[in-house]
């Protein structure tokens, strides 16, 4: 039972991000998956429930991938820099379009997402620039609140489909970002990275990507 | 002649900021200024034609201001507070209502605006770019195209009436946008503006605004 519950759920999800949420029936949906609409009625009540365990589960893998991030203890710049990678590929699957949808005809499901923005990224968000603060890598007189929201604000202009030349240059801008944060050692740690040997971090190619990409 | 023409642009700014372009008709600027609508008509041709005059006030503005800030010859880091200031003072006036009727209804007013975002202060802000890395205050491997567009796009986020926190912050903002240009030099120079008897700079309050602010 359980089973056919998780391939509905994983079909809905398929056929929102393809074709978007207003699109995509329910009768779609079974017919898709080759079962009748009363089947998927046993396990979802409406297609807002469905629309509601899609963004459920959008948030999980984002917050597995920042769990993941935290559990390798790494200092607050490269941290930061991954925050605000996933945060990216969250909003990017969202963005415009489906965040459209939700806003307007989803609105437990668009609560959810506004939870997860203003609770669970914004609180790792701050708790990257105490700790960044901490170890003299952050300036201490920053604005913690409004800067998190500017940073997560600019994530709309980092994925805005007019802006084409920004899109392609996140992790560009992403280092920009994050050099608005620094001291002095920080500037010089980040700097660091920028010239590995490995590969330039913060300056439009991954350090180490399969370790650091959740 | 020319004084009535001045008397009806004037009278058509006034209206078009205090209840936006839609509801302001020939017919309530003529009213509002006593006159008849015909003789609003011997000086422009049309609505549209007071918008765009309107628009080109507006940018007349925008430039005599970031004019005034060049001739001061400061260095890149004070030069690019003010002119992300000014570029604020002026999208404030017409973000968002009245962008929207702009972008809407008056292609012609809308492109002059496209063009001096795109020309005039995109070129300001590279050129003041330039400058700061031949006096090695910015790094010298900035992407100033990409980072223009940024600075330019986030004054969306700033001016953005649903984000009452950054409204209110945008000299903090500014600062932080401007430190993500610095190098250790320019980091310095930034800390001194900030920590200034005078007053803060780039952290809450201008500096001598009197001196500055065109």
């Amino acid at each position: 039972m359980m089973d056919i519950a998780q391939k509905i759920a994983d079909k809905a999800h398929d056929l929102f991000i393809r074709y978007g949420i207003r699109s995509i029936s329910m009768d779609k949906i079974a017919g898709s998956l080759g079962i009748s609409k009363k089947t998927v009625y046993q396990f979802f009540s409406s297609k807002d429930d469905l629309v509601t365990t899609f963004v459920e589960n959008e948030i999980t893998v984002n917050i597995a991938r920042c769990e993941s991030l935290k559990a390798k203890n790494s200092d607050a710049i490269l941290e930061l820099f991954f925050i605000l990678t996933y945060a990216k590929d969250f909003y990017k699957t969202l963005y415009p379009a489906l965040m459209h949808d939700l806003e307007n005809n989803h609105p437990d499901a668009f609560k959810k997402l506004h939870e997860h923005r203003q609770g669970y990224l914004a609180e790792l968000m701050k708790a990257n620039m105490t700790c960044g603060v901490r170890n003299d890598l952050y300036q201490d007189d920053l604005n913690f609140e409004v800067i998190t929201e500017f940073l997560l604000e600019s994530l709309t202009i980092i994925l805005n489909p007019d802006l084409p030349h920004i899109n392609n240059q996140w992790e560009l801008l992403f280092g920009y970002l994050i050099r608005g944060l620094l001291t002095a050692k920080g500037l010089a740690l980040f700097n660091h990275y920028k010239h590995q040997q490995e590969g330039p971090l913060l300056n439009g190619k991954y350090f180490m990507r399969s370790f650091w990409d959740g």
